[in-house]
């Protein structure tokens, strides 16, 4: 059994981490710690999780953490770089849910998180944990940056498109929608129920952090660096993140559908729907999959994909555990076999 | 390995039984029937199940589903009671989710689902499939009345009450509240979003027809008749009943909260929460759990339990298939340890 | 016209009074107060407002609100006794919104509230605003204490029962079930939308703070002291609340139909519905009226009431401008016109 | 007083006409058809409007909508064409809220509707119910094709840019965003609750109904054919449209904000936000407001264009409302100065 700690669980991709790993086959929970309810049983908090887990929160202690296999930060940015080094010291591996390790480039990290980095050699050696671009190099990582949610579904859509030099990567654009649990369990008034309920809006078109995230990642497969507008906005439900992508394509005639096929056909977490399908985020919501359809609209020059995951899933806890999987030579299914509740 | 035949897989319950019996360790889905969409792929209609589930939908057949060692009907009323009995014959171990065995007066039973009974022997045999009642007689029977949504929650909820003679069983009353699957998937006016979302109403004040039932449990209980005031209401969510239970104590002075403790003790489903807690649906969405808190306001003579379940799980599917674990000797629990999803 | 103020304009009951009070064919809002928000534009906060409305936040002044013909609080409990004297000194006239003033045994108010009160001669002469019970006193008052949300819809609901002593007294039920703007604009981690939404849960079983205004009212319709049980829960929506009142009948036979028609003829914002109705929240949306439907269920001797009104209208400002509209010999139902907005 | 009538008063936006009609205060309502519902008061289908409407669904007849000033078809596309030379021939006007005479080009119409159209010269002589393009001509109208809700949203956000000639008009893309009640009342699987709540998706990308109604709108306004790629979305709430407008510009120092400011500018409808908006579909629940915000993403060569409308009140009856005091040279705004209800 692996041995796992996490770092702040009392936000929504904690809660999300302990509920799978609670259930995962090789994995032992032995740690979880808040400063803010240090002492408070675990599913006082969370009660979904009585009779599942048997454990309180404690106050974080590089000693008791230090001694499990992995440690999981799902902490507020900064975090994780504050600890990440003497863990990684007493030979702990490390996955951060936060942002400190995802922007190779530091300069811009700290323009966007407002914040120097701390810790730059540890970020020089972190892998960005994208298994389905960094497979190989995750497995053997000691400290892996696990992507943003929107980041995830954005770079997995884009991916076939860009890496192929179909489209015209200048002017790539992500209309994304997400649930309101992307911002968090910390009490904030514009995810109220009364104001984000019954309402549709944008946020962030001046720009958002996930966009520099966005950029590497898609730079990284075409080859150079591309243009991206990326619009998110606030949709009213708990959980899911819809991208809406748009690309003009260089060749009207290329096989979209086989292209996806194609790229995803081994991915255990990606898949490519039929032709003509619209897909839901329902059909991932407490599952680890990303759902993808490739559209030409109107047998045009536009190419249209659309990518749905289940943003503290795959777009967050799912895949700090796919990553745990591929660390610790793992099925990287391992935990991850949830069957979608629909509806 | 356990073969199973679901007949009616396309509504609410059917698809749950799905998700459900898909994971499950010790089944293995042979037949999923369907009259309108016959050929039709499962994971075509469920997207959810794809790379879970390699099934089409098939026209109800004796044979083959006679072969099954049991067989769910998530039916319209009256389609079990026409089929069981061939396939009962046939060796075939039957679970009933809709109300054809639900109801021990075939008169009462004529009066609330306006069709007569058409196999009163059957009826006679059958069991009424609430574990925590009818445990032993569930392991050996061959057909299985899985008890309605609202019956579950509210036997639940009053049953110490009642079996201990505590309270003035002439006039409970069960204020219920349900999320709008349990009103099913066939489009329906009422139940389109623009209809029930933020909005709230009762429904069924004249008289629902899980009202029969529950006072037919609540008489068994208490060893004669007993009154009740059940009003309905229709919650803007997909799952979840909470229902809020009153009662007049006979001796104020009685322990309730060990009363409660004590009665559930052993059950693996029913999870009696700390004094003072007032249970969210949410924690069991998911799952298979009902969770009770009871109380006595302000340390008066009226009994105050509140009692959550996923009315697709314990209030369907899930006691289902529990009810299945009883009957064919599996641990209680197989393929019902489900984490509630939160949020 | 009559020149308005308002204290703590910032809250969901201060824009519902910014709404109704905008749109007042006899009304000139002139000053609007916020703490945290001076020098703001009011439609910078609520675009809603934008062209409807030209006026910012300011610091509360008593001079600027003593000016005012009348002044409205839609502030936290303690505001408006901490300032009510001086402007009604200054010949102005006060609303609370909040619970200042509701209670008539200031005793229970420290109690309940947690605070003692400063000012118990204005308590005394104030006037408990719900003009279907003190419309006279109400004309004449300097104070009047609007009542809060539940208060309105329960007090409504049972009143024409309890002041014809038809029932018993000793044991009233209140199951009551509202919308998340109840709980107020202040960002709480329990409404957030992910907390909120897909959830249904009671609150406040041990006691809530609108449980003893009930019973002061109940207590003055029927002479003397009444025995209520008060369950409130909160629903997954915006606006609206549902009343379901239980009571037991003395009288099995009386006709409570007619007795809800006669004791509401000629109320202009209570709605005595069809027998079998069962008023939906929606039907009240945006609108300043209370809707009931009486019912006996099975014929049995428990008397069944279902209210319906919009926390922010009727159990708030809707109410505050009906009062204002009779303290000041206006007709009752100036600015209260709206339809409710539906779906 | 203007008489009106309303064909097809049942669905979303015949209940919307009847509220805002209701409370118009120069029209009368004098008849509301209604094939399934003939014989039943509207109040018992709308109780919202108890006390505001004392009418009753008839059978359509054209002696009596004849005699009408004005009469609305909210009805399914096909019914207005085959009433409509009828009517206008006795002396009445009509406002078309379906499809039937939105498109100029009758092959078109064909194409995208399935069915012919039976009356071209009417189809000729009809206006495109756009008061910002069309205002002059819709007073004098007899027939008015009242716009969809997309194309509204759509056209009103383009309009400027492309009016202009300031960007690349072969690409345009509308990311659109709907609530449920563009679908309708009608009873259909995917838009119950359970279906549309905590979820969201595409749908149409194939190609809209509306897909053609913007682009025969949008060339007008740019004097040639536009390219256009819409993508439709369903998004979990009852009212509203965000449309999320993506241009490449041609000259990316092009003063956007000055642009829209000065073409709406004596717009009654139409609010351009301050710079650095994002509006919410919330801000205009209920009204007749279409509310744009316009940005340069990172002050690169992109024009992004946010717009929100109510879909039922600009996107349809409200919009109808606009064209109808155009045409009997009412204040273009009367009876729709509704403020929105927020929360």
């Amino acid at each position: 059994m692996i041995t796992a700690g996490i770092v702040g669980g009392t936000g929504y991709t904690g809660v999300e981490l302990l509920r799978l790993l609670a259930a995962h086959p090789e994995v032992r929970l032995e740690v979880i710690t808040s400063r803010g309810n240090a002492g408070t049983r675990v599913d006082e908090l969370f009660p979904n999780l009585r009779g599942v887990l048997d454990l309180s929160f404690t106050e974080p202690d590089a000693g008791r953490l230090g001694a499990c296999d992995v440690v999981f930060f799902a902490t507020p940015n900064g975090t994780c770089m504050a600890m990440a080094p003497e863990l990684i010291e007493r030979g702990c591996r490390v996955i951060d849910l936060g942002a400190d390790f995802r922007l190779r480039d530091l300069a811009v990290f700290s323009e966007w998180y407002g914040m120097p980095h701390s810790c730059p050699e540890l970020a020089a050696e972190s892998v960005y944990g994208l298994p389905e671009m960094h497979r190989e190099a995750i497995r053997d990582a000691r400290l892996v940056a696990n992507p943003g949610c929107y980041p995830t579904a954005v770079q997995l859509g884009f991916l076939p498109l860009v890496e192929s030099g179909l489209v015209d990567i200048e002017h790539l654009i992500a209309d994304a929608k997400s649930g309101a649990s992307g911002a968090g369990r910390q009490p904030k008034q514009h995810t109220l129920l009364c104001e984000a309920a019954e309402n549709f809006h944008a946020y962030g078109a001046a720009g958002h952090r996930h966009l520099p995230e966005i950029r590497q990642g898609l730079a990284e497969a075409a080859g150079r660096e591309v243009g991206l507008t990326f619009v998110p906005h606030l949709v009213p439900m708990i959980r899911g993140i819809h991208a809406t992508l748009y690309a003009r394509l260089r060749d009207p005639a290329a096989d979209l559908q086989g292209l996806y096929e194609e790229r995803y056909a081994a991915e255990p977490f990606v898949d490519v729907l039929p032709p003509g399908s619209q897909p839901e985020t329902r059909s991932v919501r407490g599952g680890n999959m990303v759902r993808i359809a490739v559209h030409r609209p109107q047998g045009g020059d536009m190419a249209l994909v659309l990518a749905v995951e289940d943003n503290l899933v795959k777009g967050a806890a799912g895949q700090a555990v796919q990553n745990m999987n591929l660390m610790f030579g793992l099925d990287e299914t391992a935990g991850l076999k949830h069957v979608a509740v629909l509806p």
